[in-house]
């Protein structure tokens, strides 16, 4: 079992990432305060992991359990009270702990709801996708989409603890997968060059879903994660190099409708748009352009434009993204291989341009 | 003028106390950190104060404003709802400022979607009811109520300013100035008997309210609420005194259907609940009681459970109030005028006692 700690003062946290985890009452109980948990799952990860998960429970006082609807579209104010009316019905106290078991919008609800629950109860997180294990596992980030905006509702919540199964992602689709895979190469153009290299040595390993390659892969992305979000936990500035491919990729979930794209896939894209804009300021060289390219699409994942979507519709939808501060548009872009940085200052043509450059006309 | 400032380090905020501060904007305007402002009020309280602040405010590229139902039957998830879909429409972004001007209940929601939007952003209240002005203006705490329990659903978040005006206390109806009278006159029990004194000769005065005794009680109450809070943010422990009253008060408004007693009102018959235990335990005695009970009369608070609801029914709504750790029942009861503390094994036939003695049968 690898393991690494988060560093946030008072509330750090371990991860722990390996296999056969699920079901062991030591890798979870020690941290459980309290003595009510409620477990909160969707219907497709219930069936395949939840009993697992209960004989690592057994001994608690109270143990509920929440199955919710499956998917991005569920991922809402309206989802999150469910949660609420469970946890009072029950009668969960201050001292309950949530645990979220499931991929990025069971947890981000789940975290969501502990944050906002009686005004803030404890919380660990057991994601089960590749994508929730490189990315929500650190960084704090919880909450739900609105009509007008994804992520526009939430709160930063630390939880107290995440596992990283190994084991669980041996159900997940192919195409999860390769979502998850889009953030994992998002660490190491923003900050780990040499891990770029070795995700290109070790891309099939990956796909193959050897367990020694994917636990390095998620310790790896974790750890780049962790020690970004550790600089600026309330994302006023570093943090943002975070968000790098995703309000291109922003744009095409809020045109297409949240789901029809997975958020790893709308990001990949949005990775070659800013890396394309990066070439067009002339920060970087089209031969790494290609380099991104070709392991994006090694990976199995989009590497353009939805059909049909403009570039008039990517203004529109970004207008309104997060990083958009005091109406100028916030994109991150390279400097470098493994390098990103902030640029407010992108003249609405030269986004235009690399969108064309990305079948965005 | 007064002006003090609550001491939360890099959270720190001053709260300004007088007459004429809406409408000026030298009050305001050097906290408000971006261009954007979204002003959430209430349609009781905007035909009343709105023009008068909007006044304060001009200068701002946009600032956007939304009438609520009025009441705390409102006070939900739903509502606040409505605040992001406001936000969200006129593409208010992170460095946006929402400022509730009305009484608690605006308060407690426009800080929650504060807390909420985008993970967080700026907040100025403007609290219009005696009872705001002295109660949410210190302690951060915001949020919503459920069907099952009242304010089981919120966040910390706090203001960067309060603005007491004395002016918008003049068109409150007296019920309500009485409701704000009961959490001054906690002040006074729970930490602070020269202002107990103090509220016994005055409160004539405060009844007729005259600007300074009412700036003075105004001010007195969020200096002793300040020095709880400073101590215990998060409400983790010597905060919580500054519930007395309130889990007997909670039961009521729960029973009752919110909105049916005045918060304030259901707190002071909570209070004399509390004082009475107190007794019965043998920490006061009964000349302090009624010295409760006289003064709550006399500011024309109720003193009495309401017209027939039983022990029984404050003993089951009780069970679900936060207050409650691990399955005991925690109450804040009084040793001495001015002195509150945390007791966590109140025997349950002498809370039924207690309640029997104020009408409970």
């Amino acid at each position: 079992m690898h393991s690494l700690n988060v560093e946030l003062g008072e509330r750090s946290y371990p991860i722990e990432i390996g296999s056969g985890l699920l079901g062991n009452p030591q890798s979870l109980q020690p941290h459980i305060r309290g003595k009510q948990v409620c477990v909160v799952t969707n219907e497709t990860v219930a069936p395949l992991y939840l009993p697992r998960l209960l004989d690592g429970l057994s001994g608690l006082d109270r143990v509920d359990t929440l199955e919710l609807p499956d998917g991005e579209a569920f991922k809402t104010l309206d989802t999150v009270n469910r949660v609420f009316d469970r946890l009072l019905e029950r009668r969960h106290n201050r001292s309950t702990t949530l645990i979220a078991l499931g991929g990025g919008v069971v947890g981000d609800m789940t975290g969501f709801a502990a944050a906002c629950y009686q005004r803030g109860v404890d919380f660990i997180q057991i994601p089960t996708t590749l994508l929730a294990q490189v990315d929500s596992s650190v960084g704090g980030k919880t909450g739900v989409n609105h009509p007008l905006g994804k992520n526009m509702i939430g709160a930063f919540h630390q939880p107290r603890l995440v596992i990283a199964d190994m084991d669980t992602l041996a159900t997940l689709p192919q195409r999860e997968l390769a979502a998850g895979l889009a953030e994992v190469i998002k660490y190491g153009l923003i900050c780990d060059a040499p891990f770029f290299d070795w995700l290109e040595a070790n891309m099939p390993r990956l796909l193959e879903r050897e367990p020694q390659a994917l636990a390095h892969a998620v310790e790896r992305s974790c750890r780049d994660k962790a020690a970004v979000v550790a600089e600026d936990e309330r994302e006023s500035g570093r943090r943002a190099i975070l968000n790098f491919g995703h309000t291109f990729g922003h744009a095409i979930e809020a045109v297409q409708g949240y789901g029809n794209w997975l958020h790893g896939e709308a990001v990949a894209a949005g990775m070659v748009m800013a890396a394309e804009l990066s070439r067009l300021r002339g920060d970087i060289d089209a031969a790494l352009v290609e380099r991104v390219r070709t392991l994006l699409e090694l990976a199995g994942l989009p590497v353009a434009a939805p059909e049909g979507m403009g570039s008039g519709q990517f203004l529109d939808a970004m207008a309104v993204d997060k990083k958009v501060l005091d109406g100028r548009l916030r994109l991150i872009l390279l400097s470098a291989l493994g390098d990103a940085r902030i640029v407010d200052d992108s003249p609405r043509e030269q986004v235009v341009e690399a969108l064309n450059c990305c079948g965005a006309p």
